[in-house]
């Protein structure tokens, strides 16, 4: 668990190197449809800081598989994000998360407590352990993403180069 | 080209804050079989600075398509990087990054250097600026990899959420 929130810690400080000061078009990019750009990225890590990761930790300790945790809105960073800077979000998201690790440090989680079930609304019985496992997954599953739509800006630029490219090729290789 | 340029110079602090002091396990942590860990990946980082991408732009400005690049070796990086430590690898990398956008300012390219031709060994012929784009998302594509193989050192941890994660079911959705 202490590697799950090493890198945890270090989420705020990679998006920041990546993504701060970086031109609008780019932290606006994204991929068509409705896909995701950098910035709406930022308000959903957010969104999960507040809502998701620690309270859910909280309601199975609490309550364990009495209760299912609330169902988690995968749209609210639109709420969140409107009318904010790239800039406010990554020290709201830095800022958050601190508190957030800090809240789970005072938790003094045993080995004991990670193995405790709770109840995911649609998935069924998960536990703790794999709760926080999920938690620092998604946020390497949010810093591929973002990279792998500022890169998609290059998509034509890269020529031949496309063949060996895999964040453009969408092979995963 | 000036936003390639502001990607290029975030990678190593990018990959600074993500790597710098994680524990042994997970920097030298692969994919199975010979893929690579994330040190690995900063061993190519460098060897890419020194042989490949401004390299080559000199090369394209001065032989056109008359020279072929010189083959980029894939497994330079064990190498590189024998006996290293990670630490000193991320500060050689950001050293070299540094001196690489120093000596492509240097060049003062114009719209027409960027269309100048030359010739890959394997793919034909390039432009200067199909080279330059393809160096941004190089850098990016590292990015994932790396955020990518330390999120699969928790693929069974993370439990039935394993479904809703891509950078571990391996769709890139």
């Amino acid at each position: 668990m202490e590697e799950a929130v090493a890198v945890l810690a270090r989420t705020p400080a990679t998006l920041d190197a990546l993504l701060r000061g970086l031109p609008d078009d780019w932290v606006m990019a994204h991929e068509g449809g409705d896909t995701w750009s950098p910035f709406d990225v930022m308000g959903h890590l957010i969104h999960g800081e507040r809502t998701d990761w620690v309270p859910r930790a909280r309601i199975i300790l609490e309550h364990g598989e009495t209760r299912a945790f609330d169902t988690f809105d995968r749209l609210a960073q639109f709420a969140v994000s409107e009318g904010r800077t790239l800039a406010s979000l990554l020290d709201e998201f830095a800022t958050l998360r601190q508190e957030s690790l800090h809240e789970l440090a005072t938790l003094r989680l045993t080995n004991a407590d990670l193995d405790r079930r709770g109840r995911h609304p649609a998935l069924g019985v998960v536990t703790l352990r794999q709760l926080l496992s999920t938690w620092m997954a998604h946020d390497l599953d949010h810093v591929v993403q973002i990279a792998r739509v500022l890169a998609r800006q290059y998509s034509d630029e890269v020529g031949p180069w496309r063949a060996y490219l895999r964040i453009i090729s969408g092979t995963q290789g």
